[in-house]
């Protein structure tokens, strides 16, 4: 998918919004949803996403992206905090051509360590569910 | 470098801001600048900092944070207008671990074709400075 185009109402975050689809939740509120990334490039991979229809970053309102932006800083701290790793990437992708494989903007949160490089991106090693579940708890006590 | 520590008032973007180093200016304000990185990971490759003292998602104040992304997606959106690529990545490093180079912090705006691989981060290809100059006039025009 290019980088232009409609938002499609069945892509799989908003099934998770819906919860149509299950996922390792670290926070929510009323405008903001993050979890574990099922497909993750490293341990701690989380994800940020906003609770509206926005493919990417041109088509998002200004203040939703602001509001998406706060919430990775504290998430990412709370990451940090958690996890404890050397460095961690920031990265939103948009348009396939850039790597993007989910049409609902999102921001990840991706833990670095000096001795591991990272996996690639949505290189298809589902995650283990209780595993990801036991990260975002983790997280989540030092939100 | 890791993800704590103090801020270097002599990296190279404090440098660039001090009008030290030169560069290929793309926008300026009182609490931004946007100059084309001058070892691009790909053509159009756009960094956005905040004239602000941090060194990372860590120790920036969010509303600074909040200000850098709206001008993020401002000059992310004159990027796509001017060069038309089939994608864009927005990333964000933390600590030499994660890919940072340079401890000021700043977002990078990547233009993705879909048939061109991006080259490496900080791979030691320097631009050529008149070429990176066109490149900031063509996209100044669309903001």
């Amino acid at each position: 998918m290019s980088l232009y185009g409609d938002y499609d109402p069945k892509n799989i975050f908003a099934k998770i919004l819906s919860g149509d689809i299950p996922c390792a939740k670290v926070y929510e509120d009323a405008r903001i949803l993050s979890f574990m990334d099922a497909f993750p490039q490293a341990k701690g991979h989380t994800l940020v996403i906003p609770k509206v229809s926005a493919r990417n970053l041109f088509d998002i309102r200004c203040e939703d992206l602001q509001n998406l932006i706060a919430h990775t800083q504290k998430i990412g701290r709370a990451v940090r905090s958690a996890l404890e790793p050397d460095g961690i990437r920031i990265a939103q992708f948009n348009g396939e051509a850039a790597g993007q494989t989910v049409f609902h903007i999102h921001f990840h949160i991706i833990p670095a360590w000096d001795d591991a490089a990272p996996r690639a991106h949505a290189s298809g090693q589902m995650a283990d569910m209780a595993e990801l579940k036991d990260l975002a708890s983790r997280i989540k006590a030092k939100l």
